[in-house]
């Protein structure tokens, strides 16, 4: 267990003994998972196998993707939650990457005017990000996060080997985080972390409690965003409205990690723009993103579309 | 104001001085109104002409009825909040009964992980119930309030002249809240109460501050309900689940107040046949109340989905 600044535990590896002590511990009246189509094929079957208590689970499973984050997935969810007879006292399990941490932190934060609920983060982002510092959303149209709260879990479980279920691009995408969190805060954790790059996915737990323990310090200290929790939204104000354009637009989506190492060039340039930023350092910002991280073209005719995104 | 133990300002009569004050002290980046088809017909012109800074809202208009109150309509208003560029330090002014309290505090509470609103109650319901404590919610189908949170308005603005736009139907239904304070904490109030239920609407003021005081006082010492908040829950199990069932069965459903009137008829007997109640007051509240609330058939085959919806 991590010791951090947030006043819920944060358990790394060894996923199945921590988590049976956890549900030994409290007595909830029932407990349902919410999955997605991928993580209840890639994921749960190795829970279940190791977790009496989750092998006889309920399960809500939702489309994978970012697409499924909307009201009205969510008003299924919820539907379900009380067709399961989901109480007060209930527990809901989220299994997934950050589209399923997000909705499923918000649907657990409302229903019945807010249940327990746990992230079981299977993506490198939502192990580094979605899973830490109690923002829960959904989508309103292509309005990312416009909906939600802030409702801690009562535990985040973080298991590395989940990660050798995602596919390169989705591991890629998470790391856009775990670089951000360098670049706003720790210059020599930067270096290290590109050097991790290539490496297995082992060789990820530490870079991963790193990152996890840098978001938290910084959530801690301002859980409902009223002013230091905004450095985390570095790259997020034309990463969000750059990731919105393209899920709207394109056949094959931006990833969040891909839009948001776009947004993350373009505010280092506004930073040098400003003098805020010296040009070697934008340089080497923008040739490591670029080097990872695919290009992204728009044309004259989108700038009004992206500028009121960003609004 | 009232001194209450509620970590936010309720405000009685003398409205516009009150509310004109509150929003000079505060800067909002925007204030938009949440009304219904009667509310804004009937309450917001009076507003209107003597707070100029009313005059000049965007207004988001819902329909009068306790169906609106759905994740559906409050979709709509998360849609318009967004259109009218409302941002984090923008306000959402609810004014209306308990439907618009209920709904439009779920609204800013989860509109970008929750914005400040004030509720402007006009019906006695609200006035003494919905608007006090920090519940908001929206039903989920016929589920009363399944999906909401807990947070609280800036302030609520408590003006006895808006009873007199109310239906003599409406008026009692918001009495029979009244009557269960009485009948949850304080005998002498109980009969206090009963005596003023004939009175005009200007008589109504000591009762609406006592009732108010009632609530908070339960409500500050259990803001989420682990415990002792239950008390105001007093008629609830049953009431809302007769209220659900004649609300999609009915063409002219129970009001929620009559709903709860028979709810606390049917609570009071359980209370008496597990010998808590002596049955000279079971008599009494019973007697008392069927005097003032209409009486509900149900037939056998209704029982099942009773009991499904008190579940």
């Amino acid at each position: 267990m991590m010791k951090n600044n947030i006043p819920y535990p944060i358990y790394f590896d060894s996923i199945s003994e921590h988590l049976n002590a956890f549900l030994s511990e409290r007595e909830f009246s029932k407990i349902v998972i919410l999955t997605d189509t991928n993580t209840s094929e890639k994921c749960l079957p190795n829970l279940s196998m190791s977790i009496d208590r989750i092998a006889n689970c309920d399960i809500i499973e939702i489309d994978a993707g970012e697409a499924s984050k909307n009201i009205d997935i969510c008003t299924g969810i919820w539907s379900m939650m009380n067709d399961f007879h989901m109480d007060r006292h209930s527990l809901l399990v989220n299994l997934g990457g950050g589209m399923v941490c997000d909705i499923g932190g918000f649907a657990a934060s409302t229903y019945m005017r807010g249940i327990s609920f746990i992230h079981i983060p299977t993506s490198l982002l939502a192990m580094v990000d979605a899973s830490i510092g109690g923002k829960n959303a959904v989508d309103l149209n292509s309005l990312k996060n416009m909906i939600g709260t802030f409702a801690e879990p009562e535990a985040v479980f973080i298991a590395p080997e989940f990660l050798d279920t995602l596919p390169e691009r989705e591991r890629l995408s998470g790391y856009a985080e775990i670089l951000k969190h360098g670049l706003i805060c720790d210059a020599a954790y930067w270096e290290t972390a590109l050097g991790h790059m290539g490496m297995g996915n082992k060789a990820m737990l530490p870079i991963i409690e790193r990152s996890v323990g840098i978001k938290s310090r910084i959530v801690a200290g301002d859980p409902e965003e009223a002013g230091p929790r905004k450095l985390l939204n570095f790259g997020h104000t034309v990463g969000h409205a750059i990731e919105s354009f393209s899920l709207s637009n394109d056949a094959n989506p931006l990833l969040h990690g891909e839009a948001i190492a776009i947004g993350m060039i373009c505010e280092a340039y506004l930073s040098f723009k400003k003098n805020k930023l010296p040009e070697t350092q934008l340089h080497r910002i923008t040739m490591t993103l670029l080097d990872h991280y695919p290009v992204y073209a728009f044309g004259e005719e989108d700038f009004d579309s992206l500028i009121g995104l960003m609004r």
